[in-house]
């Protein structure tokens, strides 16, 4: 219910414009109609050609992540000194800077993913059917694989002995602290790509998905200013497991599970707050 | 008076264009009525959803503020080295940048606020009602609470023992300086926010409200670079609360009162700059 | 001539589509008609509430200018370490982020200059009477006194120890490297401003001075980057005349002469680059 | 074929529409026509104002770019503490922020290239013709000298000491890594140059090439963060060449080769992805 009331609720001003009392099913949606929930299944998908050139997109993409992204990580590991190179800050920008120009550059063609968890939160929210979720993960995750293997290419003895950019938790923190980050982190991006997106919605407006990258690269970048000391930052399963298969280590293995768990649960919960305090879905539905 | 001016005194092109006489009444508003301004009591408000949906987005925002804002402050303030950081430069994007992602996610639903001296200056301007400004006010400082408390979870020693994110005034400056950076401070904030959304006045483009986060994010990155080394920088009173709250030391509350009395100051000149200077308000209304 | 011909060179796209020799005097102007020079006079101006007000934005815009930047500037050089400050890099997105935030705020007042000599090169391409770049001018020097006033009245001491902020040429370069370096920088900022104003020209899009203050912003910033080792970077003869009047040592005034010579050198040949070379206003006139 | 197709791809929003199997010819092309392949040469583009313009601009741009960037580099490099500089992250943000700038600027008059590999690119995709091309190639060039030149001229001596900004395969890493390195670098940058312009195709929204020139300038901002440590990062040959040239020292020369056939190789790759990926173009010839 109250669908159609953001219309009224601009930046900065709130004026109450509605008589409208709580609870009642009242729904005008003038401008907007939800759009009905994907299916699981679609069996003509798997015929298309748009459906292939999705999922090659999004492992070019997830490549290009982690090649930037990791080699930016092993550039600052292997400094002497951190102040000659980009530092922490610089890392930080790496990731959310290629997920901003990421986001831009696919969103016509695969939606901008780039992330298990954020495909996993739009699957909850019915944003995409099944068989396209599963193969946007997997095609994710071989990406990620490739992007690190690239970067090991380059420097095979200083990857191994700098972490390869795996995710692990923190020397000082208890995996009960990672995951809790991890979570938190999630939930953070999820949040802002339902948000962001979701503006959408309302408008007629067809630049608010082009704008829509900027917040999301931005929430990458601060969740990465805020855990990069806890775990080194994963909210994206694809990454974690790239740099985890490409350095294979046991310690990096022995909390790899963290990195699974965490971004889905972060995601799940932002789709969840998402769908109903924004959305007000429940309440909606049973008008 | 002049009010539709505005339209032809575009960047960089100042050319005169009008033949009227300072202090006339002549008011054309061709494409802009001015809103009325909000009532004080709405008794509808509190009855309808989107209200308390607004509250909720508020409470949301200003948790994630917190969380990631005070745990990159700890991350930074933890390092043995800080070039082995972000740096207190990260520190300022944290909390800008969080306000540019915050405020383009929550425009829509709440005006995105997420700070009480906003509410404030926005509420002086008669943009939103009592009942909604107190009802935003009370969920910003809960959510920042909650947002501290969920960063002190993850290392309770260490959250004490380097300063918890509360802000004070530090070694070398009087109250008095401190005072002075957050009034002036906050006033950079608020002009941002009734500047960028004012564009909107004159404009029947809807993707003004969308571009405004990114100037009043940068707002509050600036005042951090500068006065991080005076207070800490808080010029939003419910990020120093809730940090004050958790950390809850002696030193910390001492100067609390700053946090409060400084925004509000600010944010009440720049409420009253844009009334009198921007928007003529008196000389307009007595006309 | 040749006017209409920037409609069909967009970005990436170059494709030869005309056939008009070079040189002739075709001119269809379809879309756009080049507005009128600005008089050098006009006695009706003085008169009109809308240019007082356009004074007092860019007295109070560069008062907030002064003020955040002279003040990042004392905090980085009180700092013991430069690591445990912003940094120079702090300082360079001090300068270049309150060009991008107050430009976007006082662009629909007073065009958004901030700077005598951003005026000086409009006023040379006609765009503002002369009535109107004194004026400016004169409010903006005003301003920039009273924004470093503040900043030295929270630390007297310090102020005067620390540079205040001051441009001067820093030893091991010439005076004539910093003139050089005063130019380029200023024509690298005025080029800017011409250039993403001017694409207004031929669009009917509003959106474009939204999105000019990001690339004017970034300009200031990258100036920034390449000469505060060098001169501390002026570029605007407005904030180094309000940094040397506070400080007001004679090392400072020895050198003052080059920042206010080189931004008008630098914003003048901008000025008759765009006039000649993109506008190709003299074959165009003369047609 | 499917070609159509991308309309209802949306941020965040794939859901499967369509029912056209894969591979046949149906093409609708309803809001969209390919534009032809630009001829080889164009006899009358060579008499045209706008043809000389645009290699202008180019050559004003590049001598822009290389003279902030270069500065950047040197201020760094003579700083005695990298801390006490804006640093390598400030290099990084030179060079993307400059081309994000100077794209904005030049985007309506020449396409903003600024580099011969992105010249290159879409010469391949047959954007350009052969004439605009080689001419944009050498006017890139003498920019870039030009550029460096006065960089050299504020500092003779400390120029030739640290560097001259020239791009070099550093210690620790062979020709091959390098070449590697500028392989990739040039596929990110070029790819975010098709795909941020292609997005322009499908939407009637003039404003996606104003946003374009920001993921472009990030994508050169991420690739130097990526790969300075192993060759200062090249991915613009006129940038390599005029720092060679200026510099002239055998080691830079020696390597100089990499810088050239490197961005090429990355530049011709991401033409071939484009077309054969995401433009589907073999397949839609067929049709």
């Amino acid at each position: 219910m109250a669908e159609n009331k953001e219309e009224d609720v601009k930046l900065g001003a709130n004026k109450y414009t509605e008589r409208q009392p709580l609870g009642t099913s009242a729904q005008t949606d003038k401008d907007y109609k939800e759009p009905p929930p994907a299916p699981l299944f679609e069996s003509g998908e798997l015929s298309s050609w748009s459906f292939y050139r999705a999922g090659i997109a999004e492992f070019m993409a997830t490549l290009l992540f982690l090649y930037i992204t990791v080699l930016t990580v092993m550039g600052v590991n292997r400094a002497d000194n951190k102040c000659a190179s980009v530092g922490i800050q610089g890392i930080a920008w790496a990731f959310g800077g290629m997920i901003f120009a990421l986001v831009y550059c696919t969103a016509g063609i695969s939606g901008g993913h780039i992330n298990p968890a954020v495909t996993f939160g739009l699957f909850l929210a019915r944003k995409l059917s099944l068989t396209r979720a599963i193969f946007y993960m997997v095609m994710q995750c071989l990406g990620a694989v490739c992007g690190a293997g690239i970067v090991k290419g380059f420097m095979e003895g200083p990857y191994q002995s700098n972490g390869g950019g795996a995710n692990v938790v923190n020397h000082g923190y208890t995996k009960g602290d990672g995951l809790g980050a991890e979570i938190v982190g999630t939930f953070v991006l999820v949040y802002t790509v339902f948000s962001a997106t979701d503006a959408k919605r309302s408008a007629r407006d067809s630049h608010v998905p082009i704008l829509a990258p900027l917040p999301i690269g931005f929430a990458v970048f601060l969740v990465h200013l805020a855990t990069i000391p806890i775990t080194g930052t994963g909210i994206n399963p694809a990454r974690s497991l790239g740099a985890a298969i490409i350095y294979n280590k046991d310690h990096a293995w022995d909390d790899h599970w963290i990195f699974w768990v965490g971004p889905f649960i972060g995601a799940a919960l932002a789709a969840l707050y998402h769908t109903i305090v924004i959305r007000a879905m429940p309440f909606k539905r049973s008008s």
